[in-house]
């Protein structure tokens, strides 16, 4: 019944498609085991080497909400949160993502979640008092693709900041979006979080076949994490919301405020994927924190995924705007259960930066465009 | 483990409460049937009397988009949506709202429906291609409170302008949000909603239990319906929302431009239920439609329930603005499937209108302020 | 050369005319000193009977800069202010106005000052040291009006805040833009204000000739104060502005988180006069402050007048919705050199409240329309 | 009595004097002659070489008003505007500024223009018909630094637009801003536009007092036009300016919609000088065009002169993103008063490009960092 495109402006791209063409080399097995079922990312938990320094980013700057605090941690939420926190900032020598944690509808999730890792053949470890304050009954798994996964559903209750204006600022973050994964061998990651139940709602692909990044969701937004193609695992960002545009512009006011602005890594702008108005900050480890605001309802069953062709020049800035390479290349670390780092591995199939602003890649502006289509003055 | 309340400023208002309490007069028996699963409010289908007034106001004015149209009907969608259409205009001899319509997850919920509905022994409807245009294999039934609902799966995909920026306004409307129900006996809808499938997530109540209206969700947002006390069944409003909050201020701003601005019933102004920001039109038929933005997440199992006190000022508009009289007493009607209107059942519970601005009636900007606390000019 | 028109949707309100008719009774004369070179209205010189209160609300809740402060008074400014304040908060038994200050161009306008208010035989004070700290010399004089006017050019200059976005909320402060008088002559004041080097920018007239306020600038803006017909000589408000107009609402929904939304007295809308978005508030006292934004250059010499009918809805609010009464009646007292309050004149022309909303008044939204008109719900 | 500076988070950047260290070197003589009262910029006289491609741009795209238009010439003017035109887009062989022109106080001022002209040795036209349409009698020159500058004070009057939100839309422009100048030696140009009326009101400088750039202004914002250092003499750009910051960005997601996000040439940024938000176009001639809002009031006979150091990366972006080579490089010709284009000279004080971004520049975010401090990922 349904023939779904968006037509932008003079051509068709972005392409959608209602099937995903996902390569299969080394696939990682369908567990017969129901997946738990995932309500959304919750929170981050963030290994950082100096936590005085992350607090006066993370409090002072942005203005996220301490929950509780002691020497080795720090617990921190947005404003329209109410379950105990959305980051924790925790000591350790080497900065790194400890776990990406998934809250689950039942206590029986966590069961779910056992079987169907352990079928998997991952390492996995349940504590019933949790790995983090305010969390309760936890299960935590080293995944097939190397990332620290937690599911948890207890979770002790806060007061929900919403209607406090009188202790909101300017860039106020209000929820916790979605995390951003890299990984090397994306329709590999993107098999895997299907079986997980998670569905894609956009993609980068090229004509030959490539994926190069996708992302996924079970709340229903854009994502609640995506998988970036890369050298992996490694966690590329952690992504906040904001209400408005304005707030996240006062965000980067206030860094030039600060005289901190070199913290500001690429945008503000609009993300052609998504849709959503954007900025990206590094912390003072270097981890990547997104903010970001307005992308779109993806929540019904037959919602059409966006396909975006890995040269259009405005599928990650809308505006054109050259995306720098450190954000192509650098990411943090992922720990085991153990706290050891994961290694990482090297991305064999095409490099978006390379295949785009490397030096036999192009972009277009328009399909079809004769020349090469560089935005004016762009020479990244 | 979780202790829920929101701290407002000064006082314990509003109040969150993890149970409901529902008063139990005259019952709707809980079907042993599994309710469809509902994904969310999808359109409405509304009756107007002059097809051509209705255009100029939703398509010239507010700025929705025309799917299709023919002489007997006109459909339109917001600018995120991806199904036919959000809102149906139909030409008919009486204003009234002919159905309110929600998504449902599979085909199979159809069957759903209509075992659930016949179980409470209600009028059931079913027409494989449709009631609507666009639409495929429907039920709509006569509800036990007496409102046409009705539930569909197949619908055909349409283009998604949410990156259409050279056709969008400056007030332009993105979703559908919700819709808003006019019922005698809050409680009574309440149960059998929740029996449906529905969730509440914030009421207002008084000391003696009397509760004057309730808001539930499927989709994780405050509501995709609200009960709102009064003589029904009747349509109190259909909500669409925008970006931020400037697009409903340009919204008034084009009103007055055009000298409609007495379509403006009430607002813009911030809901405390809710926390929205909105804005009350009247169409040429007297419907009432909302403006509505930024509302939050209540997706989790346990997303807590907030409750206000029917006399706290702040409840209906976070500013103590007075609500209009009419806003409390004018609604639509409603049909049954046949096209006849429902007749109206008046409340017999407390009246909210009275109980805070009527003559015995009183609001408090503090809880506890010796004077009634009337907003500074307020004679409402 | 020049039709001045402006077309508003379907009519031709608000008329523009290029000449003011003045009406001409009891004329103040027209010195032949040449007036005191105007720059803008730069401060008011404010009593407040309990300072700490007055504190609270300026500083705590308004977020306005503290320059400096003793046990008698407190120096305010706004954010993107150079000079020492532009309020000063002065302790003293009667809640009122002690001086509405403007800055002229040079020294010798103190002169210029002083032989035009002489020459109109008012009561004239110079003080070398000037009257509030951070200024220098300066004149006061108990105007032809009653209004305690002030004019100063040397004062201290401080840091402009412009870039202190570590520093700025979110209903951030960023200007002085205006007061606004009451008095019982509108025309007479106006005739006065124009010898004193102001310029009409709008006013609001009905058919028969009487006019109910004016707004004059010698900033290019709609106004460095604006007259308003009633009982005066009072003080109607002083108004400051912000960048946007989500700071406006910032402030309405602070005041709300703080269980203070009853000091909202009118607001937040669009006008019709000035274009601008406001937001009325009252403090402590009962003073009223104005918060504005986006008003229009009206710095060409030629710049047209706009005219409004009174009986014109949208002519005070844009978007129709009604006027509070207090609005109109309550005002702050004025104080003479002595500081003793003036005492108020009743105004004997036609009031605006009456012929508008009292028993016999009438509002349209467009002209001609057969019912009055009354806004859906308005019954002030 | 004042110590004006500007505290800027960590550092005294950027410094604030009261005097304005000229260089001297073949300065431009003072007239004897009173120099003509320049009111404001109000508009420029612009060669395209494809009249219905500038016409798609500005009209199409940007959504400046025709206020009238022929095979030759198109008469634009923004929302707020109520004389004839800010713009006039004229056809011709090459894409050329033809004329700059300033509105003046009184028809007299035009007999100045011509004597302050005339003594300084420049070729000057009167025409009492004007050079344009809508504009009554008006002097040309080609003033000592090479521009066409153009000097009138009668005008027709049209609708000022500012209440027709029926016809704005989600960029809308609103006022003409400023011109935007390249010339070889700043404080020569400065020393000259003194003389003629305007003041400093921020620039940017070296510690070895070279100035790159200097703002000036008649209207009390931060300029009607900059001098920027360069080869000249070139038009480098013109701004319109709009109420917020998301009209702004509405242009940008407009321009991608449209698929000409290739004519976004820089930003959207907060500038450091003017403290604007900010984005630069090229139209499709190459001329640049800025959309600017919120700078602040600069009124005061001794407002505080801003002075930026040219290695503050925050200067041109307060955020430090990169300014592409292009936009220190490429500017638009000006023609003189025959229309033939005027030699461009070189300038031979340093470039703002080589000393900040160049193989030997540098650029900080903190004064004092050891490393040279170029903004994460920043390559240009």
């Amino acid at each position: 019944m349904s023939t779904d495109h968006v037509v932008t402006g003079d051509g068709p791209e972005p392409v959608v498609t209602d099937t995903d063409p996902i390569a299969a080399s080394n696939p990682i097995p369908t567990p017969a085991a129901t997946p738990p079922d995932v309500v959304r990312c919750a929170y981050l938990d963030l290994v950082v080497t100096d936590l005085a320094a992350s607090r006066a980013f993370y409090v002072d700057v942005l203005g996220l909400v301490v929950t509780e605090e002691d020497d080795e941690a720090i617990y921190l939420r947005s404003f329209e949160e109410f379950i105990h926190h959305n980051l924790v900032l925790r000591k350790g020598p080497v900065a790194a993502a400890a776990a990406f944690s998934y809250r689950v509808r039942t206590p029986e999730d966590l069961d779910r979640a056992v079987a169907f890792y352990s079928e998997l053949g991952c390492r996995v470890e349940r504590r019933p008092e949790g790995f983090a304050k305010g969390i309760g009954d936890s299960v935590r798994v080293e995944d097939p693709l190397g990332f620290p996964y937690e599911f948890f559903h207890e979770v002790e209750h806060v007061e929900r900041l919403a209607w406090r204006y009188d202790l909101q600022t300017p860039g106020c973050l209000v929820r916790l979006d979605h995390f951003n994964q890299v990984t090397p061998d994306v329709p590999r990651a993107v098999k895997y979080m299907e079986d997980l139940g998670f569905r894609v709602t956009e993609d980068i692909q090229d004509q030959a076949g490539t994926t190069y990044a996708a992302w996924m969701r079970r709340k229903p937004t854009v994502h609640d994490t995506a998988m970036t193609g890369g050298d992996g695992p490694r966690l590329h960002h952690i992504a906040f919301s904001t209400h408005e545009k304005h707030n996240i512009i006062a965000i980067c006011d206030k860094l030039g405020a600060l005289r901190m602005s070199d913290v500001i890594e690429r945008g503000p702008g609009r993300h052609g994927v998504s849709n959503a108005f954007y900025l990206y900050l590094r912390d003072p480890d270097g981890h990547r924190v997104e903010i970001y605001t307005q992308d779109y309802w993806t929540g019904d069953p037959d919602n059409p995924v966006v396909t975006w062709d890995v040269h259009d020049n405005q599928r990650r800035d809308w505006w054109g705007n050259p995306v720098v390479p450190s954000w192509y290349t650098e990411a943090s670390l992922v720990l085991d259960l153990d706290g050891n780092p994961q290694p990482v591995v090297s991305r064999t199939d095409d490099s978006e930066m390379e295949v785009t602003i490397g030096a036999d890649g192009f972009s277009y502006t328009r399909k079809g465009d004769e020349a090469k289509g560089f935005k004016l003055g762009h020479t990244l």
